[in-house]
C-alpha cells in the first residue's frame, strides 16, 4: 500500500462504537439522576476484571502478543516491519469513576485496538513495532493516587509503594491485582516506546462551544490544592455589632473573589483556572456568623513559574485577610502536581494528520490528568482530544461524543501511528 | 418609707442568683462541647411544665395573684395604693432554646420577682398595681413563631392561628398547653398596662467590650431573611476555561462581600447588619465549580426605610450578579419583622436610675427578639440590658452573666418600677 493510499485509510466506525457499547455494558447501572445509564468499573474491582478480560480477548483476537507487567499495565505487541527499532505506543485506561461514562479511557484503548484492526484489514505492516495498553487506576478513586498504573511504568512511583495502597475498606492494591488476576509477570519500567500518542474525550466545553472537530493537546496543566480551615468567631447575626465580628464566612467570599480576580488579571497567564469548590460555614445558620469555615482552592496552570508565583501572592492574600478579619487561616497542601508540556513534534503531527483529513482542529490544554503525562517523561508524547456534547460533561453518565467525533478522533489516531511509525 | 430610702433599696442578690440556679436546674443537661451545663426547657415541654409550676408557687409565695391565660402567659398581680390605676408590668420567658443557658429570659422573670420579694421585705406598697408575668414560647423553636404568648396578647397573632401552631412531631400548641397544665382561663388581650419594662440579658459583645455595666435599650432592629437558590453549572476545574463557567459559589461570595460592604458604606445608617450564615455548594467538591448554592442573607436594621433600601438595593445588586456570572438566583423571603422603637419616656427612666446607682450606661439596640417588643404596641416599653461574660455569649451553655452583673440589672429594675409606679 503506498503512503497515499496509507493517508486516506478509514477505521470501521461502527465496530469501534460497538465495542465501546460492549464494554460499556461491564459494570453499567441506571442513574436515577441522569436518567441514563452510566459506568461504574471502579480499579481492580471485578467488573475491572471483567472489562480487563474482554479487551485482553480482543487484543488476543486482533493478533497481538498481550503481557501484563507488575502492577497490571497490560500491554499488546505488533510486529513492525524492523524488529530492532522502539515502538509507537498507543493507550489509556478502562477503569472509571463511580459514576462514569462510556468514553472516559475507553475511547483511547478501544480507538487504539480499532487502529490495529484497521490495519490488519488491510494487511499494513508498518516500519516501527506498535504497542496498544491500558493502564492500572487512572482514576484514582479507589486506592487515592490517580494515573497509578502509568506512574509506575514511568518509575515516578516506585512498584512497592504503589502495592501498599490501600482503599476504603483496607484492601491492597497487590492483592487486588491479584484476585481480578493481573498481577503480571513482566518488570515495571521495561517499556522504552519511540513515542506514545492517547486519544481521549476533552472532558471540558472548549471544543464543542468553539466547533473544533478536534484538539491537540499541548500540555497539562499543573494542579495546586489548599484546604483551608478559617476560624474566627460564631455569633449572634442581631446582636454582634459588625465593627466585633470575626466572621470566618467572608473571609472565604473574599478569598473566592480574589482568586477570580487573579485570573481575570492575566499576570498568571491567560490559562490560569480557580476554583472553591468546598466551603462548609459552621454551624451555618441563617442567623449565626460563621465562627469556621472549611474550603478548598483548587489552582491550574499550565506554566509552574506562574503557578508558584500565583501560590505565593494567595498566601500573601490569605494573611492580609486574616489580619483585616480578625480570623485565623490554617491553608494545607493537599496536592500539588507540576505542568506537563507535550512534545511538539508529536503535537505538529496530529495536526498535520487532522488538516490531511480536513478536520477542524485547535492546541488546547488538557484540564485533567492523563497517562500521557506519565509517558511524556519517558519518550516524546501528546494527545488527541475528542469534543463531548453537554457542554463535554465527564465523570458523569451524560458523557456522549457521536460516532462522527470518535470517529474524527480515531481515524487521525491512526494516521499519527502511521506517521510516527513509518517516518524517521 | 421616704422616696430617697425607695431610691436606696437593694435587692437580695444572693436570693436573686439562688432562685436563677434552682430554676436552671430544670432542664438542665450537660453540654459536651462546652463541658458545662446548659439548659433545655423548650415550650410547653415537661421541663417548661416543671419551670412554669416552681416559678407560680414562687409568685404565691410572694402574696401574688396568679391568673393564666389562654395562651398560657402567666400573670401575678400586687395591689397598689391605688386600685384604678393601670399597673405598672415587668417581665420576660423562662423557655430556653435546645442548648440554652440560665439567664436567657429567666434573668427578667426572676429578676421581677425579686423585685416584689425586695419591696414585701422592706413592707413597700407602690401606688400603681404591679404585673410580673413570664410569656408563652418566646423562643419560637418548638412552633417556629418566636414572641408567642406577648404576640398573642398583644393581638398580633390570633389565638386560634397560635393554636393550630404544630411542632415537628405535629403535637399543637393548644394540646401542649393543656397537658402541660397552662391552658389558663383568663381571655388574652385584656392586660392593658401603664408601662411595661423588661431585664434581660445583651446576647451581644457590646456592653462587655466597652466596660459598660448596663444598657438602656432603645429598640429592637428589623429584620429581613432571605434564602438564595443560585443556580449555575458543575463542571470540572481543571477542564473549563474561566470565561465558560457559571459558578454558583462564586455569586454566593459576591453578595457576601457586598452585604458587608453595604454595612461599612454607612448608606444605610451606622446600625445596619448583615450576615450570610448558611452557604451550601452542591456538590461540594475540590474539583467541581458550585453548580448550586443554597445560602441566606439576614439582614437587620432599626430604621425600616433603610432596611428596604437596602433590601431594593441587594435585589438590583443580586439581578447585576445573576446576568454578569449567568447564574439564576432565586430568591424568597423568609422572615421580615419591621424595626420597633422602645418609648423615650420609660428609657430616660431607665437611665436616671442607672446613673443614680452610679451605674455605666449606654443607649444599645437590641439585636434579637424580645416579648417587650410586642409589649411596646400596647403601652410604653422599654428594656434593661445586663452584659454577660464570654464576649456576651447566649443562646449557648456559656451564657454567664456575673452576680454582680445581674444585681446592676435587677435594682435598676427595682428602681425603675418604683418611679414608674409612683410619678404620673
Amino acid at each position: 500500500m503506498t503512503t497515499d493510499a496509507r493517508a486516506k485509510l478509514e477505521i470501521n466506525t461502527d465496530r469501534l462504537m460497538a465495542s465501546i457499547e460492549e464494554l460499556g455494558a461491564i459494570g453499567a447501572y441506571h442513574d436515577e439522576g441522569a436518567d441514563v445509564m452510566g459506568v461504574r468499573r471502579l480499579a481492580l474491582s471485578p467488573e475491572d476484571g471483567n472489562g480487563r478480560r474482554l479487551v485482553k480477548r480482543w487484543f488476543e483476537e486482533a493478533g497481538l502478543r498481550v503481557r501484563v507487567d507488575a502492577i497490571g499495565n497490560t500491554y499488546a505487541d505488533r510486529d513492525g516491519l524492523d524488529g530492532g527499532l522502539a515502538p509507537v505506543m498507543s493507550g489509556s485506561h478502562i477503569d472509571s469513576v463511580p459514576t462514569g461514562g462510556r468514553f472516559d479511557g475507553a475511547l483511547g484503548v478501544l480507538g487504539a485496538l480499532e487502529v490495529v484492526r484497521t490495519l490488519n484489514d488491510h494487511g499494513v505492516t508498518t516500519r516501527r513495532p506498535l504497542t496498544i495498553a491500558f493502564f492500572t487506576d487512572e482514576e484514582g478513586c479507589r486506592f487515592g493516587t490517580d494515573m497509578l498504573g502509568s506512574a509506575v511504568a514511568a518509575g515516578r512511583i516506585p512498584l512497592e509503594q504503589a502495592y501498599a495502597l490501600t482503599d476504603e475498606g483496607g484492601r491492597r492494591v497487590r492483592d487486588e491485582l491479584e484476585s481480578i488476576g493481573f498481577l503480571g509477570d513482566e518488570p515495571v519500567g521495561r517499556r522504552r516506546p519511540h513515542a506514545y500518542v492517547e486519544c481521549h474525550v476533552e472532558q471540558g466545553p472548549t471544543l464543542i462551544h468553539e466547533a473544533y472537530d478536534l484538539g491537540v493537546v499541548t500540555g497539562v496543566q499543573g494542579i495546586s490544592w489548599r484546604r483551608l480551615t478559617i476560624t474566627g468567631a460564631s455569633a449572634h447575626a442581631g446582636a454582634t455589632p459588625m465593627k466585633f465580628r470575626r466572621d470566618a464566612g467572608l473571609a472565604a467570599a473574599r478569598i473566592n473573589c480574589r482568586i477570580h480576580e487573579m485570573c481575570a488579571s492575566g499576570e498568571y497567564g491567560a490559562e490560569m483556572r480557580a476554583t472553591m469548590g468546598v466551603i462548609h460555614p459552621e454551624p451555618g445558620m441563617v442567623n449565626v456568623i460563621p465562627g469556621r469555615v472549611i474550603a478548598t482552592v483548587d489552582l491550574r496552570n499550565p506554566d509552574d513559574s506562574m503557578m508558584r508565583r500565583a501560590e505565593s501572592d494567595l498566601d500573601a492574600f490569605q494573611r492580609e485577610i486574616a489580619s483585616e478579619l480578625g480570623v485565623t487561616i490554617d491553608s494545607v497542601q493537599t496536592a500539588r502536581t507540576p505542568a506537563v508540556v507535550f512534545n511538539l513534534a508529536v503535537q505538529d503531527a496530529i495536526e498535520a494528520a487532522a488538516n490531511a483529513r480536513g478536520l477542524r482542529n485547535r492546541r488546547i490544554l488538557a484540564g485533567a490528568g492523563h497517562d500521557a503525562q506519565e509517558w511524556a517523561s519517558v519518550c516524546p508524547a501528546a494527545m488527541i482530544f475528542v469534543p463531548g456534547l453537554n457542554d463535554g460533561i465527564s465523570h458523569s453518565p451524560r458523557e456522549l461524543s457521536t460516532p462522527k467525533q470518535c470517529a474524527d478522533g480515531i481515524n487521525t489516531l491512526l494516521s499519527v501511528i502511521l506517521s510516527l511509525s513509518d517516518g524517521a
